[in-house]
């Protein structure tokens, strides 16, 4: 999905958690960081998934986002997988309020920690890479500095929604 | 644990998960079956978890019980790799009123069952694994319903311990 | 539903449960294994219920299937009635997010077991049936190791549907 | 437990819940109403639940009074059972800060209502059956009067009690 | 409502909750048992509803039913004004999955009890009051015979409608 | 948004919450108090809220009512800069039921209170408002009691739409 | 509890609230406000409290702290009854967490709010009427500001006690 | 609490959070990571948090870790102030079972991202700092891969510990 060498892998277990994970990618893109993504289900697809990560990692994966929704294991799976940091995103669940992806998410035991962003955090997680990219990339760095301002421009910028009807 | 080849693997991600998942093995000793336990983390030994139930499934084991705490993935990563029935036990954890134990292990997507028992359910996970191994088995099918009669005369037998003082 | 004698019953409470336990039965013509369904409350209908599964175990039933929403007592009533594994299925409800279904479902006394799935887990009620019936049956065990390649094959599948928009 | 043919009947799952039990008995008591207290599960002796149940309302008692914790059947099943009304405590239980008792008993199907109380509400259990009782009963009813009487007197003695150290 | 004096009060806080609570009169209705019902708030005007708890109960209403969503006292406050049975009602609220409605309704201390029914359980509130009035009434104890004897057929009925299609 | 110096200062995150927060800026208008309303995220722009929320009470904002969704910080990081009392609405959000909004709203840490009203209460925080205003000002106090006297009206005139159909 | 007319009145459903109750009391002393404290509950002494809760707005009373747990109803029966600013503390309950006492006293409906502070936030709660009483008194408003500069010194100073052992 | 330059902050609102944070820096020590640990409450000494946050990514801090409980704003403030990754660790609370401080912590609106790991979950919080650092850093990359094969064998030497007594 990129000329480049991908730097972030994007994991989900279903093409249903796309819309969340696109959103992932899309912010990826914003800061000109090469990504892929992939499905492969820790329950459905375990070699598969196993031996994509340690491929991943090996061909230069340097940050996996990894999505999943109820009994959400792929973030804790693809941990358990690899030594560069996890970012989870719990997924929309139809039941429990969907509290059944965030404490599957977010609850690992020590040792091995997913790096958990709100449920359907898709954008967060993106910039949260972002993040850990620019610890060795100035470039990166800047475009974080910049971003953080658009963020109060943006921000304020909304204050012309909300004049009172006379 | 056993001379005869076991029947049960029971699996745990923790040894102080032990007391809970004893109490499995101790149903399955009063009914003669044979089992065998083990400590692999789904987080911290993936490997080794899918080269034991693999090698399990292989040598015998017709039924796992899995018990874990937290985002408890015990469960569901060993029903990704068998297609031997897998008990879910959701271990007690220190937050969330335990739920995330119990969300973790029953919610998982369509195409990989686990049969979840009650939080801490240790004995029941035990019963279970007796009744499906009874499947084919006349002799623990008997002994299953002497275990039913008995359930009724040990319950009723506590009336005696609510007598009014007076 | 069948012209072999079932092997698994799927009872419901109520008729407005039918959709999610159909998936149980479908799941279970996938694999060829014969069952047939009955809408008999817990609470509308207890003498008829108590009937029904004694005479469904002395006709050959092996597996029940029980799903319930809200006070679900049907699977833990079921279990009550019979030494054959019980797999109860937590319907979903309108109030408290389906958690009353959930708990009311798995979590059982000792000595009781439910095996309980997932919230709405109809299909994979069904599968676990089978996995359950397998213990016996050669053929059954066969197809389920089919069936967990094709979990793999359609999984990986769903990566045509994740293309990133140019 | 009275020499009077008892007017309420009180059921548990297990003699551990006898102490919150215990409190309704007394409540009773304290107005002079005859009761019985019976352990007797609904998942491990459901016969004889339902035949005591059966006599009972025949033998003469007007209200029932159920307890249990956890998959909390015990109330819903007696109601099941009888047309008369049917008190359920939700008893303490060790997980889900006792979510999955207080589900489990109120959230019953249009049809069989259980009157539910408090979690762990004997007490209120037992002034609830008097209240039931005292449809037909003018002495019930002008007891309950000076029971409220003493509630207002009790409760405003406890000022005594909130002196601000000087 | 009824030219009978009525038996039952019905009190709801907005009559947003009419739907809810006139499920309670129809049940009434079916059982011949005169109701009226008022619109009376805990919060917005509690002299008022003092006073016509106080002067029901003096006319010979003999339950009370109460409902009411999010901080739902109406029930609690009733209970606390009369000594007859007060039936509440949690009613659905939008936030919190209701949890706020049922547990403001159902965890009253000691001493002043209500009778709690599931959330939205409008129909058996109505039941239970009919079951309460029934202690002294042979006319209505039939009555609830015959019509737990439907509730039998009407559930058994509904198997016509989970016909396997061929 | 009034002539007058305003004495109320209605913040929020983000314009979407805006419908929420103009209910509290609607109840002011009620009472004839002044108010402004202004977009300021306590994590875009957190230098912006410090400067918007010293110089407001400088220039004479009495009161601070402060709205957020999910991690809802606003409100309290507006009370960590202020000796202004802050009223906090927890804003609906779209998982876990909202109880993230509320909690994060609400649970703060002895030394700096938020005044939290109901999710979703921004008609309530306008009210609050007012009373706290009131302290100083017998205008005021005496249409708050005119609004009570109202309340009674309002909520008896709803008894005409209860009407049992014939 | 002062020679000072008291200016908040303390309210409690029961002495057991006392130890939470008396911080409030505590937090006004520190700021020399006058108080006094009460033992009223709303359940069991309705009549006493609208008494107390109209004879207190009477006499001067300018803020009510209302404390309760369980189904909490205190703070929003005394809102109820005056057109003074309440403010609510959830007191501890056994079971749901202590999630009953904060959305029963929390939850209010429109036009009678409730300013609720943390489940067990005595201390704030005293704050909180204090920034209220500021309105009108520049001793008060000032000594506020000398707290919140406390505040920060007696944070900080606690980093004496996290030195890392060597 | 090193002599080389800090590249992780620890941040904590109260010295009773000191504990779960000091877990983090032992990890880091465990990696030779050099750390500084700071009390510094987003409450109470706003401004002092905005510029230490400001001053320490100037001086070389490239990871921040933020703690705290019940309505746990630190982490989220955090990353208000900074381009670097913040890691927060909900805290165990008193109440709500620590729902209020993990949902407070994980739940951050879009573009302002906190990697939260588990309630409690300082240990985890120092090591996914070192796998940030790592992205440039292959000391310490090798260091984590020597650290996975620990896990492996910490994990199965616990096998000796679950031994059936004979």
């Amino acid at each position: 999905m990129s000329t480049k060498s991908p730097l972030v892998s994007i994991l989900m277990g279903s093409d249903t958690d796309w819309p969340v994970m696109q959103a992932a990618g899309k912010a990826l893109d914003e800061f000109g960081v090469a990504w892929e993504a992939r499905v492969i289900s820790a329950h459905r697809a375990p070699d598969q998934l196993a031996e994509y990560v340690r491929s991943a990692e090996a061909g230069g994966t340097r940050v996996f986002i990894a999505g999943a929704g109820g009994a959400a294991h792929l973030p804790g799976v693809t941990a358990a997988l690899t030594t560069r940091p996890v970012i989870g995103i719990p997924c929309e669940s139809k039941f429990t309020a969907s509290l059944d992806s965030l404490l599957s998410v977010v609850q690992m035991p020590p040792g091995v920690p997913v790096a958990t962003v709100a449920i359907g955090g898709g954008r967060n997680a993106g910039i949260l890479a972002v993040q850990i990219l620019a610890q060795g990339d100035e470039g990166l760095a800047a475009k974080l500095k910049d971003f953080k301002k658009r963020l109060v421009e943006e921000n304020l910028a909304k204050n012309k929604n909300i004049q009172k009807p006379s």
